[in-house]
């Protein structure tokens, strides 16, 4: 008895005790210590990262102006592994007040809640820059922004106040901005590693160019070493579009939830108000069916008319969500990109229609570039793109990968080990498009496994690979009809002996007609098998 | 003139245009949008994730204690596609006060802040799991908590309202708990899908007896299938301690940070108390190199005494971090656990001597089982733990697979294709330790690719591989052995009747001498090749 007494004491003790260390972790704190999350696990990456973050928040800025993109990017050296990296661009600049928000909170931004295709979405990445920049070197960030020709420029310098996730204002002063009517100039210095090679933001550049065709950039790298990309197009690209979730992607909670936030004042309202592809019709037949009135108020609705409600939705016959909402590169576009790009013989590219996965919808589009100088013995090079941003790390964890691996290549004329990518003298591209891509992490690296991306994908690049097959069949036969000429080539002289002997005829003479036969007639057969 | 004027209008509205609609995010809105981050992709996925994280909250809460734990696990269907998760533990419990903050906020917990080896380390697992029930079926989660026999136990109802990241109590009483003088139930219901195979609970659950030899679970899962899980030992392992940051592992910014935030008076007092491994020697070399005084006050250090400070302590010899923090499984016990779970005939296991990355201790252990009934046209099976927690998921964005694909496993008896997990009838496992397991994302499936990890990683395969090899080499020399023997005894006969012609002797009396002689002599031969 008297040990219970004494254990129980300690009992008591000790959840008590837990509890005095039981608090809130801010969010800047949790993506400090788990930076690798936010694509800042060593210094080469860490300069990836950051002219990625700040050329997406750009060119996403010029697309919503919407203005042709001009962008410089410049990585200036300062110490042997410190680098100050700048973005400019021409877009419509941020108002002095959103300022420090925008770059030094974690989780704001403008994209978060709309569902819109664009390369930013969840209001990270810069401020994960800067905060990076802050830590490694002790640095602020310098930020120039100006809206229009009238007003100057608003020139600051901030930390995040990471306890708080809160900005830290260090200078704010209006400044002048020659030649400049509206933009914006972020300048981060931070601890780096510049390398060329596969992994490189010169990389990052020309793939981006690649996928942006319509944005010109100019780019700096720490040799001094400038290149400009032009602009391959004059149009902008199709705009992206705002939707309404789709009612058979939304949960039972999160449906709940709505009802609950709604300015709806009816059942009915809310449900054509807040849905993408909810008619009058529609709305009254779920309503119907789930007996529940078109007045009723949303905020009176209980959990088991909730439930019913949910029930209905799900087996109403609802069109698919609209897709027009989505920008891909297209077929075309994609195919001369990799023509400028890369040394090959053979180009095919396919920009599937328009899917979904839990109510959202996303498109695939996938390209191949096949034989001329790529190297042989090696693994094929994939190549992917999500809503036109490159994207350089962990392909191993993207879906991508995994769609790739998972289709049989020996098909198509690739070789191809047991759980491998394929290998032999091609590039194989993927890009996807969505109002939300699902990423593995917060760095936007790899794209996450749900079954219906993984299935658009491998559609796609078996689509690619069936064009791919029908070359490699045909060039194969062209080699294999060369091979057997040449073979006969080889016997003529004997032929001709022999005919010689039996028809009497000159042996030269047939010689010669027999090679002159052999000439003409090779181009016509194999002209017939192409 | 005029044209510039518009144009600037319009710049002006857009900017002020987006700055209404930029916000911030609270970080559990941010979650339910990326929902696969904590693992919550596919209902299968679901039911593992939510077990995984009450099961680590309840093995670390034991541990705290510390008491030998014993677990419930219990999976009730309730619709085609419902679950009720229960977890119960013999933990410390939670106090009254603290549990909605325990439960219902997102980054909320106890072991964030603290360097100490432990399988939650983010305060999200558990309250992530409440946020997905609540989403997908709209229902609390039911709590019950005792924190000793004194009192009696505080049940409670809750809620995360996402909004605001806080929680919404629904209801709080207090009820008796017979039979239980402090723990936690945990009742959780969500939409999720049980199937046995590879990636089930049932797996998880066996994966965490193997790697958690002092609990005892009992588990029934959906289809009422009872299995009680013996604890194998009654000791305790080996408690994991707390420690300090080491200073080789903190980078500028942050430690300007930390100058900020003391409350030691002098830059002796604060390098020695909040840093491991600086004896006051160390800490006077440091200041003196970089030209700082003793009594200097840390709120006064400026920038470039800072930088002098942080190079000054790069340059600085100072001992690597304390490891007697980490506890891991060892090498014994890995062994018999993998004799207990796999059908084979070699097993062998290595405990690295621990390793630091970031200035961050981590130790890394692996083994492997080799032959016997395992499959032999398939890929090796990877086994992965991380801080004594079964990691099912994202195998391929894994440290762990980098390491197991980067060697050459043809070296040790095994096949492998280029780029791929080596192939035949093998097992390899894999087990990091650390204060701090750097993940690739939020629900911690697959560890972070750091250079230093990869490396360790490789070396403890590499030793389980070249135990592997000496097994493979003496194996298949016996077989070659034996198959010589074999082809010898055929000969026999031949061999016999010629020795008959030669020396006169009897032809069946020379085959069974030679007979015996075989016999009696290959076992010596195999014996000295072993």
């Amino acid at each position: 008895m008297a040990q219970t007494k004494e254990k129980a004491a300690t009992t008591k003790i000790k959840a008590q005790e837990l509890a005095k260390e039981q608090k809130q972790v801010s969010v800047s704190e949790f993506f400090l210590k788990n930076r690798h999350l936010l694509g800042f696990d060593n210094p080469l990456k860490a300069l990836s990262t950051t002219v990625k973050e700040l050329v997406d928040n750009s060119l996403d800025a010029c697309e919503e102006m919407p203005v042709l993109p001009e962008i410089l990017v410049e990585l200036r050296q300062t110490a042997e592994n410190k680098f100050i990296i700048i973005v400019e661009d021409n877009g419509p600049g941020i108002t002095k007040e959103q300022l420090p928000n925008v770059f030094a909170r974690l989780l704001y931004g403008s994209k978060f809640h709309s569902m819109k295709q664009g390369r930013g979405q969840q209001g990270i990445g810069v401020s994960a820059s800067i905060l990076y920049g802050q830590l490694t070197t002790g640095k602020p960030a310098r930020i120039t922004s100006r809206i229009d020709v009238k007003h100057p420029a608003n020139f600051i310098e901030l930390r995040i106040n990471t306890a708080k996730n809160e900005p830290d204002v260090l200078t704010e002063k209006e400044i002048e901005w020659l030649n400049k009517e509206h933009g914006i100039r972020v300048e981060i210095e931070l601890e780096g590693k510049y390398q060329k090679g596969k992994l490189s933001v010169d990389e990052y550049m020309k793939q981006s160019a690649i996928s942006n065709p319509h944005a010109q950039f100019t780019y700096i790298n720490p040799l001094k070493e400038r290149v400009t990309y032009k602009r391959a197009t004059n149009q902008m690209p199709k705009p992206a579009k705002k939707i309404q979730p789709h009612p058979h992607g939304i949960e039972l909670g999160a449906l709940m939830q709505m009802m609950k936030a709604t300015k709806a004042k009816t059942m009915l309202q809310f449900l054509t108000n807040e849905f993408s592809r909810v008619s009058s019709n529609v709305a009254h037949e779920i309503l119907t069916k789930a007996q529940i009135g078109q007045e009723t108020k949303p905020v009176d609705m209980a959990h088991d008319q909730s439930e019913k409600l949910f029930k209905s939705i799900q087996e109403t016959k609802i069109m698919a969500p609209p897709t027009d909402c989505l920008s891909p590169i297209g077929e075309e576009i994609l195919t001369a990109s990799l023509k400028k790009e890369f040394p090959a013989e053979f180009f095919a590219s396919t920009t599937r229609s328009p899917s979904v996965y839990r109510g959202i919808p996303f498109q695939v589009e996938a390209a191949i570039a096949y034989g001329g100088s790529l190297p042989k013995e090696e693994l094929v090079r994939l190549v992917r793109f999500a809503n036109k941003v490159p994207l350089q790390y962990q392909q191993s964890a993207c879906a991508t990968t995994r769609s790739v691996i998972n289709t049989v290549w020996r098909n198509y004329g690739l070789d191809q080990s047991k759980g491998a990518i394929p290998s032999g003298p091609a590039v194989i591209v993927v890009h996807i498009v969505s109002v939300w891509v699902p990423f593995t992490s917060e760095s936007k690296e790899a794209i996450a496994h749900y079954p219906e991306i993984i299935k658009e994908i491998k559609l796609a690049v078996q689509e690619v690979g069936r064009k791919l097959y029908s070359f490699v069949r045909k060039t194969v036969r062209m080699r294999e009809q060369k091979e057997r000429a040449s073979l006969f080539d080889g016997y003529i002289p004997e032929l001709a002996s022999t005919l010689a002997v039996l028809t009497g005829a000159k042996k030269t003479e047939l010689e010669e007609k027999l090679k002159e036969r052999l000439k003409k007639d090779l181009p016509l057969i194999l002209e017939q098998q192409a």
